[in-house]
């Protein structure tokens, strides 16, 4: 269809874009001899998975089963989860994503173990497990190596285990400290008969000096695909690398120094960045969305040269590009700025 | 279904605690002679909007088109969309909807108007529109009684049209204020011949006060069905009063003052209130989540007398259930605190 057809608010990804901000990781990663495994949160969509792969990226990350279950069915071959999963049902679920594709998943505690040892007792092959680190972002994570080891022991001493290495979502800016940490660890690990084949680092904020984490042996970028206002100021890029935008049209103009959308957080989600407001408009730089209701986003265009008419469409890139594609059932992708083709988000909305 | 075999994260519905949620407010409507229109956008569902209206209702409200094309179908008979509505996609689907159903819709705009001039200058009968009011809130709506009027003029002058009256989004605490508006424009509106049969206004943080807008012939309220967090600082009941809890587990418990749970923001929404963190966790009040990334919400139990173990569920009521909601393609009622049926949230993600 004609972009100028698609109803607001709609997701416009501009895959000229994403195209290029996946092959300038890409070319990132070569040269540095760092192997990518994307993260496909931010997009969920198959075709960019698997174009992601053909690019050389050695597998996907996702975090949940039924994200997983949505790209083994794609295709997709190799997955890392790198989530602890927990529950008879998760991981049933996980036993039989086993059978069919290259599965590893984390672990940070011994009952995370102790679940995957009973689930995987009598399995054909292992399953690979990796020790999540927490290298400084204080979110999941073992907090020393001595930690690691002792949980890299026990997934050893499980007959359909595998202890294959440590991942960690890093702290941003901390390359040093990361690095430290894993290298400690996997000394560590080294002396001990434990040697971690695979240490993964990630995120986006810090792609472009990832290969600083030298004892790293993946790293994987999530955001970078889209791109996004928080992205661009944790210094990723700039606006014109974000692939994402939402499109809304100009529902009402009550005074002169203001708009409303007709895209609130259902469209852009409440995420907030270092930057002032919701979202950035890309016709309108000096507009600021101060305000989101469900369905109505509020704009100062008080210092805006001109003001955009009711009617009007704008593009507004959001603050926070994954959980806008997590909130559309369709996006609708563009090649040449002008036609989009509608593509329903096939991975949206899986939460367990 | 056992509530305890429900997978992590999953949205658990309490009806017991809905049910006399919307007795309560339809027992103070009748008391005080106002008709509630509630607004779906809270559960989203048909069986709840029937509800809703066979306890007394006198309509329901939706916010988008395709919500109340949801509604429609589903048997909802008289339906408000309190909505600028532009573009000719969705005013083709308007006129489609008025052949169905009992429809109203607002207007702040001469070119909102203008829209529905044209695409109901053949209807069979005419589009009932309401002139929205910014009686302080300051999203939409004309900014003065005499613009109403201006307004209500356009209205009444296109042959497809018929003006209905008032509608306003009022600001919090402000009945006086919002009577004071909508009296004088209902005046204005008098004494020009242009009676208002319906002046319309909402929300659930004054749901208790709502009589105190004298002038007002019906109020919307939404959240009330569920209430959260946020409403609950407002001073709409109390914790207890919270229907909708969203069911996580466990998942890491890296240091004795963090634990970490598999709902983070594509399960719980970023949007914040006045009460610290980003949600409350039921069995353990002195919990504070602190943080959340789109999988994991980071609980801070420093001050929590003991801890939960990983791998326990717990139950979060959200700070904004409406949002919650918009976010899970099935929600889990129960009836007896026991036993949970699972329903699709058949009017989630209809953002046009």
């Amino acid at each position: 269809m004609n972009i100028e057809d698609i109803e607001t608010p709609a997701v416009l990804v501009d895959c000229r874009i994403a195209e290029a901000n996946l092959a300038r990781a890409q070319a990132y990663a070569d040269r540095h001899g760092l192997p990518l495994r994307p993260h496909i949160k931010t997009h969920k969509l198959p075709r960019f998975a698997l174009r992601q792969v053909e690019l050389g990226a050695i597998g996907i990350t996702c975090q949940k089963i039924g994200e997983a279950e949505v790209m083994a069915d794609a295709g997709l071959s190799d997955i890392f989860i790198p989530y602890n999963i927990l529950g008879a049902r998760k991981l049933a679920r996980l036993a039989e994503l086993h059978r069919r594709v290259t599965l590893s998943v984390t672990a940070d505690s011994a009952e995370t173990v102790a679940g995957y040892a009973d689930a995987f007792r009598d399995a054909d092959h292992p399953l690979a497990v990796l020790v999540e680190c927490d290298t400084g972002a204080r979110r999941c994570g073992v907090a020393s190596p001595e930690e690691a080891l002792q949980l890299a022991r026990r997934i050893d001493a499980a007959p359909g285990l595998s202890f294959q290495g440590l991942m960690t979502y890093p702290p941003r800016n901390g390359a040093e400290q990361v690095n430290d940490w894993l290298a400690r660890a996997k000394n560590l690990l080294l002396s001990e008969g434990l040697p971690p084949v695979r240490i993964s680092s990630g995120g986006s904020p810090d792609l472009y000096s990832a290969a600083e984490v030298g004892v790293a042996t993946e790293h994987r970028p999530g955001t970078y695909i889209y791109s996004d206002r928080m992205q661009v100021s944790f210094g990723l890029g700039t606006l014109d690398d974000c692939a994402l935008t939402v499109v809304t049209t100009v529902v009402s103009h009550p005074t002169s120094d203001r708009v409303v959308l007709d895209a609130g957080s259902k469209a852009l989600a409440a995420d907030t960045c270092a930057e002032p407001g919701h979202g950035y408009i890309t016709a309108y730089p000096e507009a600021v969305i101060t305000g989101l209701s469900e369905e109505h986003a509020i704009v100062d265009v008080s210092r805006c040269a001109r003001t955009p008419r009711i009617g009007e469409k704008v593009r507004v890139v959001p603050n926070h590009a994954c959980v806008v594609s997590n909130l559309f059932d369709t996006v609708h992708l563009t090649a040449d700025g002008e036609t989009a083709e509608a593509v329903p988000v096939a991975a949206r909305g899986r939460l367990q």
